[in-house]
């Protein structure tokens, strides 16, 4: 058996007037993500740890902001062609363990529903896809609730 | 041989009137890490880090902040049960790799009994768990000493 | 086969008047980063995720900035000196998978060339080592251009 690690880190400001997409599920609060596409910053650390699991590149070489076809994008679509691309090179998903951090709202509520979506397009079950959430202790920018971020860890083996 | 990968990243503030626990040692310093626990940043962690490789939820699931049962508990207790919870599930420990990130106090020189104690704990030799600092040279908030963080990657197999 | 795994996180202020290396590159920029050696975050994460999946220490227990030897050192000699004591110890690299976080400038126009360098030294092919990047989208010290900061995870293998 053969495996492959990758690692992906992802970062979005917290903005009014934004729609807080967190692991392709739709979450209720007064802010949401500011980016290009709709600012999933789950989505955005699998697909780049992913990618950096087969030295495929990041997710800006691939989904470009200066790419106007992508304004405001379902990220699933980005992670469904990331699998796609990890496929094809004849790797599949082990397992998956990510992190959110952010200070408000308490996303462990939408977990499970975040994992069924994500195990479906790339094609492993719930069990193989962990989220996790922390604060920051009210520390930094994440602590202000000024931005969230996210870490992602994939192990890959070679079909 | 089957293999599962996880990561856990754990935040806190240092305040003063608490005592420093980390990696299940304490160490002498003028502020000690704020929590409901002793809030040993590393124990923390690690265990998420253990949860998450095979997606049983996170540290806040588990032992939450409210459980009055937990106040000040030792995390060295809380390692224990979360390995039970690996070792149930038919897992054991290959490596764990951690990163404590501080601008102070060093706690290099406490990093051999911090492995000697979750070694231990997680039925593993020394040379399985590993303790790095570093500081974030002097910038952000644990830059500032406001608080500490930490990381652990392990790698898991199937017994 | 026997896997480890290891990751590693590393800091440094960006400041005028110091040449800027990232992954072994020289990259033209307004300012370098601040260190003892050369001060290349994303080859010092690289060393301490190295070092990590065998629990050697880490890269401040192997190159001390107290050392006058290694003052402005180039820190691909670090990475081949850490190769070095992996490679001893029986141990080659399966894959690394890279992100380095700051808001500017941009280095993916570096990376193959970064990738090359690192390839060479660790004995591995270009498609074994992979480098993303990524802003915090102006947050924090990195997105305020004070510093910058990198995370490298890395899987081994028993030889």
């Amino acid at each position: 058996m053969s495996y492959r690690i990758g690692t992906g880190i992802d970062f979005h400001q917290l903005v009014e007037g934004r729609d807080l997409y967190i692991g392709g599920v739709k979450i209720p609060h007064t802010k949401g993500a500011l980016g290009h596409s709709d600012a999933d910053v789950l989505l955005h650390a699998i697909c780049d740890a992913l990618l950096g699991a087969l030295a495929l590149g990041d997710i800006g070489k691939h989904f470009p902001d200066t790419d106007a076809s992508l304004k405001n994008i379902d990220s699933k679509i980005l992670l469904q062609q990331t699998y796609n691309l990890i496929n094809n090179k004849g790797y599949s998903v082990v397992n998956i363990d990510a992190t959110v951090c952010l200070e408000r709202p308490k996303i462990m509520p939408y977990a499970a529903q975040m994992r069924t979506v994500i195990a479906a397009i790339l094609n492993i079950t719930v069990d193989d896809i962990s989220i996790k959430a922390t604060t920051t202790e009210k520390m930094g920018f994440a602590g202000r609730e000024e931005g969230l971020f996210a870490n992602a860890s994939v192990l890959l083996q070679k079909i």
